[in-house]
């Protein structure tokens, strides 16, 4: 694959998966008055949107959507170059603005509004710590089980359980991504995040990534560990 | 398989996927107050009901049940020839019909009933457009990426998630398909559509499945694309 | 595998799925108000419950858990001779009874209390009959596929969803099994059914049997025709 | 595998398991109204972290995350020396109440508070037996199908399915786990057991573990009986 198709696909991918974590948002938001309800509603169509777009993007650019799983793949393998690793990032953080733009569209909103909803404090970064160290572990363990395993033909449902799982079980609703939450910052909706909270989230997210790193190298030592989630 | 029996399977799984589709919306309409619960549970059902009907009727007919993909398909691999291409989507429209007829007798309401639930405007038709490239993008890169790759086995359960997802991330809670648009004219229920909002969704449509195409091309240039969902 | 054990995985199966389908029942009439919400809770139960024992009894008895099931194998394969199939019979109707008494146990209800629910009308006979028609169709489909699909490992979940979708898309919530409805006859809670609206409903099954075979014999022509759901 | 790392997967995984237990109940417990809603929230959460838990372990230590297991499994099997079983039980355990303090600190509150939900009762015992049973019947069940059935892959989604059915047609939301019950009795919140209760439910537990095993030996008398869940 070109260095262009695969950025596309990280592009296109990433954008998707804001568009699908926002719009399902604002549509719970709007026809939904439980707020728990709300977060089922988006957490179900998240968790298989997120597959899907694996699914469908996996064998272009590895399916990653995250600078996180981008930079722990790099430290862990090696495979990839710097130039490559800095074009996935621009490409994920590029997206998902995008993602959110067309989120509001699709819903007769403007396209861009800077979100209001402040998440903050030393309990949401815990979550945000906890739901980014399971998805990396998740990630780069499925990669290093090897064809053996059930694992790499689960590993699109398997994320995407994860996700859904994760919006209940930490206290962040698990943004554990840098780009999607920079992207969330871009809607004044349901999934949004106000920009004084993202470096926050972001700070927690990379010390979830190099947690879940750790914990890799600890339980599969050895094996393969390019990042292949499809 | 003959042309008969390839063209009945289209108009059954069509059929069949119109009647889940209107008969899941009677019940939770019937059943719930809250509207975002009366759509969780009618696209839950969908998801579920539209992966069981690709798996069932794959291997006869290809289970596209929606003339965006025979088009996309007639387009991209040339296999079919012109005569099964009109059969197919005589096949599918007809099919639609009588499944929301199916789902009207069910439920104890007259056979047919124009829809006056107007559905119309520029977001919507944008969410149509995302929704049915996101479908066309799918099914055709499950299919070119091949064997090798964990698509084949996965294709129904993905594209029942994703149309469950796309009940809630479009605005236009994803119809996606001209023939079940059309089919959903001819009932006044939860999942109905005002015969005029038809046109507009059915172009958006389209140009969605055009898009998709491109999308295809893009990522996945070269393999086979003759669409196989099962 | 001796008879002895056969029947005891029918009877073990079909009675853990009505314990499945009435004890989920109980707890949601408990815990929600909204019908639909409730309707919702036993859905996802059952389906994710028979999937479970599908997997769990399929390589025993086939997991048939179902007179209808039963007889349109004995119909379409001859593989089994009456005795076997009148005691498949009598485990599954058996054990659908100890089911449903071992869910009121469970919730601290007499053992069997009659059902007062009436579930009577032509509108939910002709639920019976699509709903019975598609699960007949979908189990051997799948067995007629034969392993060059994805269809024999992705059966139990099939089977699961098809089920957890008709509790939506018929009016009848899909009893679609004999043995099942006799069962449910035996309990006066959510999922319980008054003895005199019995008859009418398994009419209405085995009408829907037939036509699921017909069904099979016009998709499906060849093939191996004996049940194998895992 | 040397056993400590087998002993950090145990406890990791029992941990997080009871972490996505507690903190997806506090999470529902939070954001809805109705109790059956918050138990769906708890449920759905649950199964689809288990599932993510299995596979992700499972090739390190087995993923028992549970003593009724490692105990069965060493009965069964005698692949694990005395010492192996005991260390797994006291990583479980104390796994396990990690996980209950984790839940709590990501929610903001204190680490450690003692459950004051009382859970006691026949009917609920008989849930826990039946639970549990169904549980060990299920997973040794599949590790004695072997590979020729489509078991060890779908084996983790079929555990996590059948706890979140089980969370409904039990009495007792199905703990069916000495370790993860002993954990939620620290920690007052939604998925809470008072310590009064817990002796209770661990009897109830280890009854229903027998009971389990003898339905493995009635329906699978030979074949591989290590656990193996992934």
């Amino acid at each position: 694959m070109t260095l262009a198709r695969r950025a596309f696909a990280e592009a296109l991918g990433t954008g998707l998966l804001v568009t699908v974590v926002v719009g399902s948002g604002i549509m719970a938001q709007r026809l939904s008055d439980d707020t728990g309800l709300r977060l089922l509603e988006n957490s179900v169509a998240t968790a298989a949107g997120l597959a899907v777009l694996i699914l469908l993007l996996g064998p272009v650019s590895g399916a990653h959507f995250n600078p996180v799983i981008t930079l722990v793949d790099w430290a862990l393998s090696r495979h990839a170059d710097g130039r490559t690793v800095a074009v996935y990032l621009l490409a994920q953080t590029g997206g998902a603005i995008g993602g959110a733009v067309l989120a509001d569209l699709m819903f007769g909103l403007p396209a861009v509004t800077i979100a209001a909803h402040h998440r903050t404090g030393a309990d949401l970064w815990l979550g945000e710590v906890v739901a980014t160290a399971g998805l990396v572990a998740l990630v780069f363990a499925l990669a290093r089980q090897g064809r053996a395993a059930a694992a790499p033909a689960a590993a699109p449902a398997a994320v995407g359980a994860y996700i859904g799982a994760a919006y209940w079980f930490t206290s962040s609703t698990s943004f554990a991504n840098p780009a999607v939450t920079v992207g969330r910052a871009f809607t004044d909706t349901f999934a949004g995040i106000a920009p004084s909270s993202v470096p926050g989230f972001v700070a927690a997210q990379f010390v979830g990534g190099a947690l879940g790193a750790v914990l890799v190298l600890t339980l599969y030592p050895t094996g393969e560990s390019r990042a292949r989630r499809s």
